[in-house]
């Protein structure tokens, strides 16, 4: 089975805008492609179909009796651009995999396999689209809603997109993205947590100067102040357990070889599973730039961006997670995500939990994204003893 | 005279390419406005004048004998974009006013002042067209002779441009364009020598990565090696005497706040008076980036662009301007230039020496350049006493 998925997610990765690459943003035609493909294997696997207004494609596994609760099990099918074939894929082609091993057993409960229209925010700069719709935050962009529209759908039925009422949860399978279970020989990790996140810009406004007629002691050198700076940030992140901080932009100005810089503009990406921590450590280094700039005679000014809090995974799904990974022969590991996720949007309104799958190399948004079928094969057996274990604590 | 002196540089500065700015690139049309105020003013102080084929508006002040050597006191007409009004135009006004002020006294020397054409290296990447031509360099760009033609120049003259056979030397009056002066509340400066400079491109090589997911002890972030490297560039400059170091320009690949940077390209720009401690400090710094790198993870390569030795001024020429400064009742103070001039071109023929005036705010290349009163006075003092210097020591 564990090849069949893998072979799956490469037949969904030839659904692309682009040829030669994957890549594939909210509801664009080869969406349709994709909806048809996964369609053939729900059908297949026994499970009713539709798309609902918000482009998520849906599959139901109807329960031993009616009015049973349902689990959800899902991801997103929408890609950034020159993606690989496994980030979001891989989730919903696994949970349609654990239904078809069910080989029409039913459980005393339906399982919904959801693939989210939208993750990426490739499209709107405006991420979890689908995720979002299904919680029913409202969804007001007039281009979203042409998007919608487009596609052949009515946005004016958006609540058909939102969750049932009587909910056990929301599983999400998804590769790691990372390569902290590579570097640990582990196939499987336990998301207890979806990192809270800082985003800010940190300007330093110094003088732009001749590089050979202002000597050392006279300059006022933005970049120099911003490298020294840069420096605390990583001692900072590599002083607190589990923190990571980075800055990933850069602009100097004016930019020339024989300038010195009178203008650097620095974007500053801090990571916790604890806010209490990641808001410290920020304050930390808003003041270390502020008092750099300060000792040098710069200008410091910085701006809050983004403040979001950590999203912690649901404590009684992800204890039942621990059992199933432990029964089914693999070592237990929690770990929190770095980056963001669907079912960091879903558990705002259902209890939610996630199970990494290793990433080789730690590479994602690639085309050399993989998956190791041996992990898959994992994934797939504590899949399936997570759903005993749900239907076995169901009366 | 002083007064007079700053009022024709601003004059000058109104003939530009482009209202409400100074800019005034190489045989523009506002060049022959230059040229009309400036023939005036040498016609009216008895100096016959031409323009020569590489565009040099020259005029000679005969001696008291025909046969006399010659001295040269110049400095060019062109600008950057948005340039002040005394970068290079205050030298050639100067010349003129110690001229204007022998008041038809003849010497034992023929005096002719330059105004090169082009110095900036603003329309063709390739600076000092004037002082070049003027020394014997042939001059091979056929839009530069485009240019010499289309101003109504014949290029195949350019012989004409020349210096003379018999020449005593070269002085150049130039605003410091840094703050040096300033700091030290000086008047004037003599330089003894125009800094030599190398420049170099330092490119680190790392791996981008997601920066919520990548730990911080397996990240190979190309900017973090960049930014300790140009603390250790700082710290190098700063601990040799008379040094400077710049990095001005930093280019951050893929440069998204949340991706770890994976490579990072920089400018090096040193400069010193010595060649040998210039050099050495290369050396350290690549050396520095290389261990850098290495310590990191990352791949460190990088390239000489320039490699430009030191130029002394003449130590002859040198000594009479310290003697002249001396009984004009300034302080002394050598020093070294920083950035280049036509001195630098015109010492490889002839000897040359130059004279700067304090430059407030360290500001040039920028419409407030100015330049003091005072400051103009002393450097004509100093010009004149100068003079005399030259006219006792011939036979």
């Amino acid at each position: 089975m564990e090849n069949e998925i893998i072979r799956r997610c490469r037949a969904i990765a030839a659904c692309t805008e682009e040829p030669g690459f994957t890549t594939r943003t909210f509801l664009c035609p080869a969406m349709r492609e994709v909806h048809a493909l996964l369609c053939g294997w729900m059908e297949q696997a026994g499970m009713s179909v539709r798309v609902d207004a918000a482009g998520n494609l849906r599959g139901c596994y109807a329960a031993c009796a009616p009015g049973a609760p349902r689990l959800y099990i899902g991801s997103h099918l929408d890609t950034v651009p020159h993606a690989g074939a496994f980030d979001g894929v891989l989730g919903v082609v696994l949970g349609v995999a654990l239904v078809e091993m069910l080989a029409g057993r039913r459980l005393k409960f339906e399982i919904e396999v959801l693939g989210f229209s939208e993750e990426e925010g490739v499209c709107f700069g405006m991420p979890f689209i689908g995720s979002r719709a299904f919680i029913g935050d409202p969804i007001l962009d007039p281009a979203v809603k042409d998007a919608i529209r487009e596609f052949g759908l009515d946005p004016s039925l958006l609540a058909e997109a939102h969750s049932a009422d009587d909910v056990l949860g929301y599983l999400e399978f998804h590769i790691e993205q990372g390569p902290i279970l590579e570097s640990l020989a582990l196939p499987l990790g336990i998301v207890e947590a979806i990192a809270g996140q800082s985003r800010l810009q940190v300007q330093f406004q110094g003088a732009a100067n001749h590089a050979g007629t202002t000597p050392m002691n006279l300059r006022r050198d933005a970049l120099a102040a911003a490298a020294e700076w840069i420096g605390a940030v990583e001692r900072e992140a590599r002083g607190v357990a589990g923190l990571t901080a980075t800055v990933g932009r850069l602009e100097v100005e004016p930019g020339a070889s024989n300038v010195i810089p009178g203008r650097a503009l620095a974007t500053l990406d801090v990571r916790h599973a604890e806010d209490a921590v990641r808001r410290r450590s920020v304050d930390r280094l808003v003041t270390c730039a502020e008092e750099t700039g300060r000792r040098r005679g710069l200008s410091v000014t910085s701006r809050n961006q983004l403040d979001q809090s950590t999203v912690p995974m649901d404590t009684s799904l992800v204890g039942m997670l621990e059992c199933a990974v432990t029964l089914a022969g693999f070592p237990l590991h929690r770990m929190t995500s770095g980056a963001g996720h669907d079912a960091m949007i879903v558990a705002r309104r259902i209890p939610a939990a996630m199970l990494f799958l290793r990433s080789p190399g730690g590479i994602s948004h690639h085309p050399e994204e993989s998956v190791l079928a041996e992990d898959v094969a994992a994934a797939l057996k504590v899949g399936a003893q997570f759903l005993e274990e749900v239907h076995a604590r169901l009366v």
